[in-house]
């Protein structure tokens, strides 16, 4: 009997001491999701500053770099509490704000939704790019971060510390955020340009949209390459855990992401327009925001076919603005926003082992429309607000100028020589 | 007796309760290759634009984008199922095509695989630069991603769902793919700057060679970086699953990489070359595929040696493309091709416990002879047949003009003023 | 009984048999990690180029590449064995030279520790940038990857194989090394630009510091996003094993750095002076050396408080440079240096469960000191013995050419029309 014993402890006890423990993998898996997330940062960034023009290339690089500081700041803050902390009501958290003495693994989440936080805030900066005063700018952020995505979040995600939030409650699914993330932050985007305007020029007299060519289109392609490897650790993070399936939600992330491209591509072909590289490249991470809401819950066909979809909905959202006369710099809404939407239908639609289910498309619905109704009233008050105090946009002489020189005292390319900047004479070209 | 029982539950339930699957840690770790050999897309992005003219920038971008989004699809159309499907031939597999009711792992494995096949097809982009159609660039893409690769991958690494290649059974080693992968890319290349021709002016009326140099060298050092990132996700993730042999491949992998580029920058210094970035990045790269195939089976001070030995191939190896008169615009040919029969011979060399025997070795040639004789007569055929059809090359206006703004309607750099772009004149000075 | 035991064994193996292995786990995420922290390289070459001139744009690449490549060669022939080897003294290694035949788990700790040799021996090549030669500087790196760094290193980190460091023995706190490897390598710096002198210019007759702009501001954005995304490779992979731990680590790296940023731009703003990129994105990497050392045993309040301190100190450490004459181009002394010793102290002030234990506070500073008082005077004397042989600085006539064209005939940006270099009528305006 006691050897019987000795054997069972020493049987027993040997994979203990030698397999990894699963919080431990679990930690760092989530870890290096945050970074691809971060990395996202760097993605905004880059193909943001290159759709702009080359005044202004700073000015977007920074509110790029430093949307991701304060809002990591004041989500630290309070953003986290309101969306995971103990959810009574449904509507928002309240408590863990500041955390400080956490448990490990609540480190660990903080710092994966910290680097979604971001990403909805950053989503605002490319469309209100070229004109936004940059200490306005950061106080949107602010807002974005520490209120308005958190509490929206809450609904979808929250109760992490008790409770439920509402949207959870009636069976809406968003399992990395095409709305809970991309659409908040579109319409948010929405409510900025509505309250800038357009920027000088961009809009003929007569109505009709005028290019204003990106100054670095390299920049936009490895922006798109970036926020594509991103995207990995955004969909395949929010399992929270390695699990088996991490599989099918990259591979859907992949494919949504190939067909938006090639949804795109095709748009465009079919008006007989242009191939353009910022269009395409807009289509695949249309095609990556497409697939964000169902990529844990569709078949690889579905995604493809997500992903075709929306690359369709960004071309012709971004002709839909144009028409509107919305000034998009680098056609964030109909990326974002349109692309958010359906996304968040497509996962409805083409939920594994229960296709076309109509209820479950309505819940998807209710969602998208709950999104755009608390957001997008919220932003636009709080930026018409703001445009009356502070603010919302820099004089017409510092649109002119450039926003590098005049808001930051430093110029992205000092060495080269530019050509004047595009005036109305060579928009005409091709509006 | 009951006592013992329920302890024996509880002490051998502990470690199944909080231990890491496997194939939930091979999954996540399989799915973080893929997003490090995805993002070799991008180093291939910058470093082919980077050495290419600035009129060419946007083109040579929008290749290596697109040609993993229809690379993608058609892989995994028909692709997967030619490379790793029931292979009872040992000549291709016949299944698994469009896989979309899989079992978790198939998919993860799908992902990684697709990843490679993209890898393969824009090898070809750089080498074809400046002077390709976009269309009927990716129309090889899609022949190079679902049929060329394929084939040649299933006689290497074939037969995951029944059977085996006819290499695999000789005993040919290619871990991570020095002939499968990048030699087979780089045939493709070489039979399609044969149809096409070098670029205008790129060899004087006598046949000596000019040099064209390329617009951005930033970007090209920056492209260096990230495949060197990603091949560390494609040599380590050739592993499959994780295992205490990963430390050896990626030591061996970034010790190949290190001696690459000291390699080449000897082998300019030999000739009192200047040491140009361009080529001691290509020397890297040549260390990275030289390593490829023998990345686990092989000591770190062999490891060093492969990688310096192809830093030195890769240099003579594009005065050898200078002397032929052969055009390729980034040394894709030296680099991905010569370095990779190197890498593919290196392997049998080299083999831990086992060096230096020469029925390895054979076959190591063997394998790597097959692989030219299959992807280069086949993609000669393709590319003389499409260049008598819908044509490979574009108008001559439109190479003086450059692609960007001929077949894309968009500029790289549209505010900055550019010289006159390079012509014979300022050729003869190294020429 | 017998079926006891059969059960037994069924149901202790059951684990057993699907877990992950620790050491296969912790093999992966040590990979992982030193795939982030070589992407550290591509962030400094980045920053450091975006920081240069347009000539000497390729140079400064050049040398973040080669460095890395003969340090790797170099701290895997020696460094690594006088760091890590038997350590009997307490002062140096001496075993584990070239390691060919290790166990596993060597050489994945190798190849991690040979990613921090890199980083230490990159450090020097922005602040010497633009003035230094490209022969000088690689032999530069090779002593200190290969002496300076390990035999410091040897001190805190050393006797992996037997023996400790007398700075261990003391208790010294530098978990990821904000001395060990970051204020090393600024002080080598240090002593390698008070040798070369400032660049032609940089100061004018009377003594006020020029500005000198760096040539693409993007890029330094960018590379301040990469050093970023690798550092937390850097942290959470100096834990060496993955354990729930690696949540609260990542957390305060991230923290740091978004403080880090804050700090930089309250410290212009508090001077009223314009908030540049340059100086923001410094900011942040400060207050990631910041938290390098202490970000494993402080709370998350705390991480923050060390990075916006930080952030003022990089700030105000410039300026001092800038009065004492030291032309640093790149800023590499304030972050690496000055808030090297900084976070070193914030590691003991705020090690959590002890703050302000006056005692640990001391052995901190002690460290630190030890630090200075090994590396300049080391460093010093080997950069003036190289000046006095083969020359450390490049002529007057090359450094006004530009060190591209000078070193290594090829420059940056080939087809772009640049301005008159920035000469001394131009920096009045804001020296």
């Amino acid at each position: 009997m006691k050897t019987l014993m000795l054997l069972l402890v020493a049987v027993s006890f040997a994979p203990q001491a030698h397999a990894a423990s699963e919080e431990a993998v679990n930690t760092a898996w989530l870890v290096l999701a945050s970074v691809l997330v971060f990395f996202m940062q760097a993605g905004f960034a880059l193909l943001e500053s290159g759709m702009s023009r080359a005044k202004n290339a700073v000015n977007v690089m920074m509110k790029n770099y430093m949307d991701c500081c304060v809002g990591g700041i004041v989500f630290w803050l309070f953003g986290f509490g309101l969306m995971f902390g103990a959810n009574v009501t449904g509507w928002f958290g309240m408590s863990h704000f500041a955390s400080n003495d956490g448990e490990p693994w609540d480190y660990t989440f903080l710092l994966f939704q910290m680097m979604f936080a971001a990403t909805a805030a950053t989503i605002a900066s490319g469309a209100m790019a070229e004109r936004t005063r940059y200490g306005a700018y950061l106080i949107g952020a602010v807002l974005i971060s520490g209120v308005i995505y958190p509490i929206f979040g809450s609904w979808v995600w929250g109760g992490l510390y008790g409770g439920q939030g509402w949207l959870a409650k009636l069976g809406f699914i968003d399992f990395a955020g095409s709305t809970v993330v991309h659409s908040i932050g579109a319409w948010c985007a929405l409510a900025g340009i509505l309250v800038l305007g357009p920027r000088l020029g961009r809009f003929s007299p007569d109505g009709r949209a005028r290019l204003i060519p990106g100054h670095n289109l390299g920049l936009v392609a490895l922006g798109g390459f970036i926020l594509w490897v991103g995207w990995f650790g955004f969909n395949a993070g929010s399992n929270l855990e390695v699990s088996s399936s991490l599989g099918l939600i990259a591979l859907n992330t992949h494919l949504a992401a190939v067909a938006g491209a090639l949804g795109a591509l095709l748009a465009q072909r079919s008006t007989a327009s242009p191939v353009l590289l910022t269009t395409t490249v807009n289509g695949s991470i249309g095609g990556l925001v497409g697939i964000t809401a169902g990529c844990a819950s569709m078949a690889p066909g579905f995604a493809l076919l997500s992903g075709l979809i929306a690359g369709f909905v960004v071309v012709y959202g971004m002709r839909l603005l144009d028409r509107l006369q919305l000034d998009d710099v680098v056609g964030a809404i109909p990326v974002h926003g349109f692309a958010g939407i359906w996304g968040t239908l497509a996962a409805g639609l083409f939920y594994q082992g229960d296709l076309f289910n109509w209820e479950r498309v309505a819940v998807q619905a209710l969602g998208a429309a709950a999104a755009f109704l608390w957001a997008f009233p919220v932003a636009l008050v709080f930026y018409f607000l703001l445009s009356k105090t502070m603010g919302l946009r820099v004089s017409t002489q510092h649109e002119q100028r450039g926003l590098d020189f005049a808001e930051h005292a430093e110029v992205g390319y000092p060495e080269f020589n530019l050509t004047q900047t595009f005036d109305s004479e060579q928009w005409s070209r091709r509006g």
